[in-house]
């Protein structure tokens, strides 16, 4: 048996999965081979649902509360879907709040009102009030449960009533320090706690010196602040009051579903707000058609264009051969500036003020790459033999091009930002259209002073 | 005086910066103003030199130690020059090891050596063993300091250990356990250290069950292994032997900066690998003409495409009106679906092994848009008033680029993951320009099926 290997749960599954006997005491060495919890979730969440119904039936009830804790909300919903009900509102009311919270808000209305009945009365205040929160607000997204003491105890006390509150926090690092009217006045690490002579005063020893949230506040702006100033929890408060706090392990979700949304507008189509797996054809259609037909009509411009320089164009037809290679290359160009800008434009790295200096960069820059390109389309026209003409046409169309959209592109992401726009919204489809309407009249103009 | 907006350090600065100890006098008031101490430190970092110099000047010790701390590296390297050599000496001893090697980093090897020689023996030897590993790797970003206690003790004399080691670590959440020989064998919370029983041993209380990583280990697959795992920190082990930690912190910028090289790999250029404003246009220029030139050279392509089809183009000009509105389309399709794929993948939602759900996903999303599309076509070539022959062609090209650059788009990114290639490069540009060619030659052998 020594040789099986435990570390994928298929395998597993699949040998010992019929016989629930057989399966349930071959876990604990699956458990052992793969100590990654969150790894663990996901080999359960992607068996196939018969198997993964079979799985679940004989996980221990702790096991089932750990799987929810570090499985995505999506797989959450899932599994409580396979559970018969009384194990299911086991594993929620064994879940962490915020947890339940987020799979009950994918559930349909119905679904979600029947699954938080079924919570002990407390908890269901406590995941009502998370629901009641706007979705993006930290008081949506945080811990409810928070380690809270009284400023007027001794650390003697404190650590008493720390203790007592151990078990349904999830809190490690701070307590946090209420007054009489449970307004948040300070803050001790568990290691002051530990450290500080017992009969000093909590209000003596504690740092007053603390940084908070409001719970409407935007949860990206409070995943910023959390970790710029290299601390594992957030107090989160309404009005003063101490409700809840945002620990640094919500924050990496929180960066990964807003980088998420960024790429995906930088991509030219609305965010999914769903895992790509997950989304229907329909879905895809609905989030991507929208902007195509935008970029469909802008684009359809390039049309009218050309048809108002048909008589060169029929003249000269080896004209119509640059096309796509000149107005490719603009669109290459603006669009290496605008996913950089945006990119620094959300890091908080560029500002409205810096306007003037990003644009004399790509301006410098695009000069440089400008006379690279020039060269590299000499070499393209000479290859194609298409007479000195056109090669000079070309060539001056190239170098034009990449410094209009070296201008286009380092301007529009700020311009959007300046009428509060999300800077995002300038995609690479963007981009190449506004590229490629525009660059076909610089070459067309070009073409007619050289040529016509 | 009570009026004076105490929340900008420029205009405080600019108000009191002459006069140094008037400038002093009111610091503290700008600490109370901006609680937040990332926002202090890039106020401090990106005032104009001169002022940034008459601050530091007055700035406390502990608050100089506090703005490395939480300013970027590169901030951190400008303070750095603007400090006196003792001040600065003084400085990089205060800041956290692991500040300092990033600072250091980004000196040339001169200024390195000399700043090195400058710390204390012991934080010499600590910096430089952090400087001596990879960039990317764990333990080039970890914090060498960690309560470490030995498995032997009681929870009394644990507790007289942490508080003796609790100066010099940056550590809330954890305390680590180790053998004789330094091995990393288990783990305690603070918490636990407060509420375990003082006569109980550490080896009976201990968490055995613990992660950790090796100090070679990639830094973002660390960074997603503690997040995932909801830790505060995960200990870092270099032969089984405890080196330091990686407290979550990091997490965050190390998010930060992989997500930064993604977008601007999917913008099609290199990674910067330094601020944007930071970037000089030089390199700029090469972080990007790469790319630029490689796709120049793929899309010239389509010159001998277009000069292929020669002859229809000069029967037909009207064709030539819609190549830009028919490869754009197809760009924009393609893109749409590489930058959601790409982001899918990087987060492990898109394995490779799903590469026929996500074809057929893309295929169906793709039908329903290319029917749209087509509809989209058939009014601008009526509207452009064409004839039937050139509109029909058109309209059949849409769809058929549109479903052509669906397969392109969710197949070259699994096919890259599959080679062991970052799909990441399959930028928008390279999209638009694998379909401008083929685009091209599937439009005008449609025009050549109906009308030649």
């Amino acid at each position: 048996m020594s040789t099986f290997d435990y570390s994928d749960l298929a395998t597993l599954a699949g040998e010992f999965g019929p016989e629930a006997d057989r399966l349930s005491e071959h876990l604990p060495s699956w458990l052992d081979a793969v100590p990654d919890a969150v790894r663990r979730a996901r080999q359960i969440a992607s068996l196939d649902p018969p198997e993964r119904a079979r799985v679940l039936r004989v996980l221990e009830r702790a096991d089932l509360a750990e799987l929810l804790d570090h499985a995505s909300p999506h797989d959450g919903a899932d599994v409580l879907a396979d559970l018969d009900a009384p194990t299911r509102a086991l594993a929620l009311t064994n879940a962490a709040p915020d947890v339940t919270a987020e799979i009950l808000r994918l559930l349909p209305d119905d679904d979600r009102d029947r699954a938080q009945r079924m919570l002990p009365e407390d908890q269901q205040r406590v995941v009502a009030g998370l629901l009641s929160r706007p979705e993006n607000s930290v008081g949506a997204r945080m811990t409810p449960h928070v380690t809270a003491i009284s400023e007027g105890l001794t650390i003697k006390e404190a650590n008493r009533a720390a203790r007592a509150q151990a078990a349904d926090t999830e809190t490690l690092a701070y307590v946090y320090v209420v007054d009489v009217d449970g307004a948040l006045v300070g803050v001790m690490s568990f290691r002051d706690l530990v450290l500080a002579p017992g009969d000093a005063l909590v209000h003596e020893v504690m740092d007053t010196d603390l940084l908070s949230v409001d719970a409407d506040c935007d949860q990206e702006q409070a995943a910023r602040m959390l970790i710029g100033n290299h601390l594992f929890a957030l107090p989160v408060v309404d009005g003063g009051r101490l409700i809840g706090i945002i620990t640094s392990d919500d924050v990496a979700d929180i960066l990964d579903e807003e980088f998420t949304e960024d790429a995906e507008r930088q991509g030219g189509s609305n965010p999914l707000e769903t895992p790509y797996l997950r989304a229907s054809p329909l879905l895809l259609w609905r989030k991507r058609i929208i902007w195509l037909l935008v970029l469909f009509i802008a684009e359809a411009y390039t049309g009218t264009v050309l048809r108002h320089f048909e008589a060169e164009l029929d003249e000269v037809v080896a004209l119509s051969f640059f096309i796509p290679l000149l107005i490719g290359t603009g669109g290459n160009t603006g669009t290496q500036i605008t996913s950089t800008l945006v990119r620094a434009m959300a890091l908080g790295d560029v500002r409205l003020r810096d306007m003037g200096r990003v644009i004399v960069k790509e301006l410098s820059a695009g000069s440089f790459i400008a006379i690279t390109m020039a060269v590299a389309a000499i070499i393209r026209a000479w290859t194609l033999g298409v007479g000195v003409e056109v090669a000079l046409t070309v060539t001056l169309t190239v170098a034009a091009i990449v410094l209009w959209s070296s201008f286009i592109g380092s301007v529009l992401p700020l311009l959007l930002r300046r009428v509060g726009l999300d800077p995002a919204v300038v995609s690479a489809p963007m981009i190449a259209t506004i590229v490629d309407g525009t660059g076909l009249v610089i070459y067309f103009e070009i073409a007619k002073l050289i040529m016509f």
